[in-house]
């Protein structure tokens, strides 16, 4: 296991650390592991909370900031983060506007935000919970019921955290959020698998010239084993995935190619170049794209494809402007 | 060889064609193969100009933007670009003021940007060259006389590209990157190699729970193999090294934690929490810092160390706005 750690134990409270010293913007409490806006709680703004295993960074950490999340909950790796360190993080960033819970369907994320909201609205703390499920790999499995939430995650959190900063209620900003989701489709590829530190062994294998398409943020199986392909079919296997379930002829589409970890960034702009001329020809429009790894699975290899459906008023909210560790842009 | 690509010889072409269409604020010639910023030229404005093998992505096309260069020119992965490439990225972004080469100090490149200086001259285009070469692993090597410029770049072109945009002249925006370079020193550290696409074999080999420290970006031989260490005894080892070669007690300064293309990012951060530790243990001031990757070796594992001794100047112009794929931020 070749890894940049100092010990299995330690990594997610020493990553909390670097976070830290390197983000004065960020409130991190590296032993109760919240991550919050050093500008929190914002009166009468909707408190956005996501969370979820560590390993999966920038997300979600690296989304914490204006017009993005207002707190972050880091479970262990690939561990759900357990419903008091939800409950803290809720709690330290609501602003009397209510708080949107962020959830990535696994089960372990559902059960302890549905324990924390629970929690908090003891406190009298109003907390309504949306749930990304946007993978189309495939439905139910060891760690889900239904779909997996993945890269789509991504444009939940920053469209609803623009809506949220604009003074939206908890109402609207919820609606906005579900909408993203169901308006969103995501299918991953892995080249190589991962390590989970604590484990010390790959979480899966891969035979030698072998490809798995449909892989979960987790190493979670896909859809099948196949013979290594070019970029090109990668991207064509992820892409006619997601247009199967949720046609993009006709549509303006968001475009997230997504760096696994161990992916890099020249690779991504190869697929970057397969996916955008594949939506072009098969009658999509890509009016907005992000390319890098957001949404990754440790030190695997490989790529995701998340697609956004666009309203105008979707793309006006991505638009907008944020400023978080990893992801920033103003107008 | 795990690589998402489509062909070998395909993979800087393929490449820029992604780079293309994901930035409008770039005109990228996939086949003359040079990166220019849309607005170029820009009239009495000192352009700025770097480049080198591709595989290091962003750099240097990622840093192509208001703020930072005007134009880069990738060469096949590893490998220098040509003088004929050079001088079309040279004469594309030359608005009158005069250009400034940024060299990283291999002996490829440093040759390729002198023959394309003096085409550059003859066509009555006054050319100034910097070259960087802030590694401080080793001295002379099977692709440099001197010392390898790596991570230190970023730092040249950011605070060149700052003062370029002001308006500075020729003259103070060259002494302005040598200065940066002079006060810059840089350490990586591998933990597996990296594959060329067109070699299909890794760089060099590593033995197992065997670890490189000072290890040059395009996998060049460091100081020596040892046994595998922990985050901090790996960052202790590289600034030992840096601050070795120029003390950094009572400094303010810089820092990049970068990435070199494999290690994931929450590992990064957990290379920079006991950077920060180190410096500040050692009388530094961490004024500024950077963590990710930014300065990468294609697939390599582990992580290199840049530290950039501040002076009041170069930090106002650290902070002055930059708006590039890689690096964005305004006050």
């Amino acid at each position: 296991m070749r890894k940049l750690i100092n010990a299995p134990a330690d990594v997610v409270a020493d990553a909390l650390r670097g976070l830290a010293a390197a983000h004065p913007s960020l409130r991190v409490d590296p032993v109760g592991r919240t991550v919050v806006r050093a500008d929190a709680p914002r009166p009468g703004k909707v408190a956005l909370v996501s969370g979820g295993g560590s390993g999966h960074e920038p997300l979600h950490a690296g989304f914490v900031g204006h017009g993005m999340l207002d707190a972050a909950a880091p479970g262990e790796v690939f561990t759900s983060p357990v419903p008091d360190q939800i409950l803290a993080a809720t709690l330290a960033v609501h602003g009397g506007a209510g708080v949107l819970h962020i959830v990535k369907n696994y089960s372990g994320d559902v059960l302890n935000f549905r324990l924390a909201a629970e929690l908090a609205e003891d406190e009298d703390v109003e907390v309504v919970s949306v749930l990304v499920d946007d993978d189309v790999a495939v439905e139910d499995g060891a760690r889900t019921a239904g779909r997996r939430g993945t890269g789509g995650t991504l444009f939940v959190e920053k469209i609803a955290g623009a809506l949220a900063e604009e003074g939206a209620d908890l109402e609207r900003v919820a609606a906005a959020a579900r909408e993203v989701n169901e308006r969103t489709r995501s299918f991953g590829v892995a080249l190589s698998p991962c390590t989970v530190p604590a484990a010390g062994e790959p979480t899966f294998r891969l035979g030698e010239d072998e490809i798995e398409l449909g892989i979960g943020i987790h190493g979670e199986p896909g859809r099948e084993r196949v013979a290594a392909m070019t970029a090109a079919e990668i991207v064509d296997a992820a892409l006619t995935a997601i247009d199967a379930d949720m046609p993009v002829r006709g549509a303006e589409v968001l475009v997230l190619v997504n760096g696994m970890g161990g992916t890099p960034l020249i690779e991504q702009y190869i697929a970057y170049a397969a996916a955008a001329a594949w939506l072009e020809g098969h009658g999509a429009t890509v009016a907005r794209r992000l390319v890098g790894p957001y949404v990754t699975s440790l030190e695997m290899a490989g790529c995701m494809i998340s697609v956004c459906r666009l309203t105008p008023e979707l793309t006006r909210l991505w638009d907008a402007p944020v400023e978080t560790p990893a992801l920033r842009w103003g107008r």
